[in-house]
């Protein structure tokens, strides 16, 4: 099958990639839409010199085998994280934490820049009716925002996204969904114009500060700004990750009493159905062949992604 | 009156100084018992440079004259955050936090290594029946322990707590008046003999690490050492404070979805309650008098502290 292999140092396209073949408890998925993440960027940059194998974790596809038969012919989005089950983790309700855990297109698993992709069949989760699939393929980055509202209250609390980038976006689009309007705090007003229909604007601090702060820059300079906004006894949710070590007045941390919260991959289902609703909005991904992979990896615009579709198949005689 | 002056440079023991005078609401305290806190030596070394007074913020007390007449003749220990009342951190129950806030013997308020001392009414604990003021002077301290439970849940977590000097110590007993037994990871066998009476010790690390990691080394490198011994999606309670900067891993956090909970100043209700029932005990303090100030600043034992009391006084004839 055609794919993007990541060799250990650089991505390759490829037409004779074996078709995976699933292992027990697994789906076989034929991807229609993958989307490339800031993560996929930083494999092809070195974050993971022992990966070797199909990239990608962002998708939407169709099942074409699965223990589970009412999957069979569905659309699905899936989790990236494959578990154990047994270790402390999985036992005690963190699974996206597992000790032995595969990661899709990163770790351990062949991801969904390809024609198929096999998956535990307990990460599937079916696209509602109606929401195709270059939009679904934003469920996962939309989900690790959402895990925000299962780490911390925002109920009456004034609400700050640093940054002006996707992360920030996909932060803005799950507080919107639960209701709750925020100040994103960004460096380029070309970039805020996109956040405008959606939340409050600024350039500029808000004196008094902000009960909670969730960092989203992206950047290791990101959280000593955080610092700066949010008020005494509040809250930082810490979003972005990146190589290396940061400095920090870390006394202040105490003295203030503040709290943060590191922030990782969240739940689906809110996500799923913020998205079939409307509820959360994004804008369209820019979709490229997988022969067009250098071009799709270095795209500035929004969101870069694959499509995969076949239209003519299934057609009789097509 | 006698006391020991900080003017701004260092500490000098004077019998000149003025007997200070109630402002409105406050009451005046004659001091009984003082204790050294690890933050009057910071001050000596320079950590509140713009401060000139009475240094001290530990002591127990008679109320000698109060807005509040039942007050007088009680024995009494106090909080040291003078507030406004007005600020946004007053506003929304974070006293201890208000914008303008004097601190006693340390920011814009004399303290209580003197004969008398002022301070808002408010501010005042009657000390129960039956413990002494040597011991009463442990309340703040305590006090600030138990903030870590208005934080954080422990129930059904393990939780470590790393130090083992007077900071852990404080710790370990308000967790254990709350019922919690813990494990003091410590550096020195010698220091962690105390500890053994209330907690399990340990020079090494359990290795599936703990839900609950409590920074009490009063060092920089203890925040390193939480990170590596809190398990994911685990909290680490900052308690140390310190002048400089840190550098960190800072994205390990984010990966990890750890939380870090800054703690301070805590409840002094639950820590009085706690030394007098005997459910927190605490190594009987050294006392010295005023004019020994070096030695008490110097003592290398658990804790030091001034003794005032004048055992003659209100004997007829004595």
């Amino acid at each position: 099958m055609k794919g993007i292999y990541f060799d250990g140092k650089r991505a390759l396209y490829r037409e004779d990639l074996p078709r995976p073949v699933p292992g027990e408890g697994e789906s076989l998925v034929r991807i229609l839409t993958a989307a490339v993440c800031n993560t996929d960027k930083e494999i092809l940059r070195g974050y993971r010199p022992d990966f070797q194998g199909v990239m990608g974790h962002e998708f939407a596809g169709v099942v074409e085998a699965s223990p589970e038969a009412s999957l069979v012919g569905k659309q699905v989005v899936g989790e990236l994280n494959a578990v154990c089950g047994t270790c402390i983790y999985c036992r005690t309700g963190r699974p996206t934490h597992c000790s032995s855990r595969r990661v899709l297109g990163m770790h351990g698993k062949d991801g969904c820049f390809g024609e198929y992709m096999t998956i535990d069949t307990s990460l599937l989760h079916v696209i509602p009716q109606g929401l195709p699939a270059e939009r679904a393929v934003y469920t996962e980055p939309l989900a690790a925002a959402f895990e925000i509202m299962t780490q911390v209250s925002l109920e009456g609390k004034n609400v700050a996204v640093l940054g002006d980038g996707r992360l920030a976006y996909c932060v803005v689009q799950a507080m919107r969904a639960a209701g709750k309007r925020v100040t994103v705090i960004g460096k380029h007003p070309e970039k805020l114009e996109l956040f405008k229909p959606f939340s409050d604007t600024t350039l500029e601090r808000e004196k008094e500060g902000y009960e909670i702060v969730v960092e989203a820059t992206g950047s290791p300079s990101g959280i000593r700004q955080a610092l700066e906004l949010v008020r005494k006894k509040g809250t930082i949710v810490l979003k972005s990750t990146y190589a290396g070590e940061v400095s920090l007045p870390f006394s202040q941390i105490a003295v203030n009493e503040i709290t943060i919260v590191g922030s990782r991959c969240g739940p689906f289902a809110p996500a799923l159905e913020a998205l079939a609703s409307g509820r959360a909005q994004f804008p369209e991904i820019t979709l490229f062949s997988l022969k067009e992979y250098e071009e799709a990896f270095a795209f500035e615009g929004f969101k870069a992604g694959f499509s995969l579709e076949q239209p003519d198949s299934g057609f009789p005689g097509g």
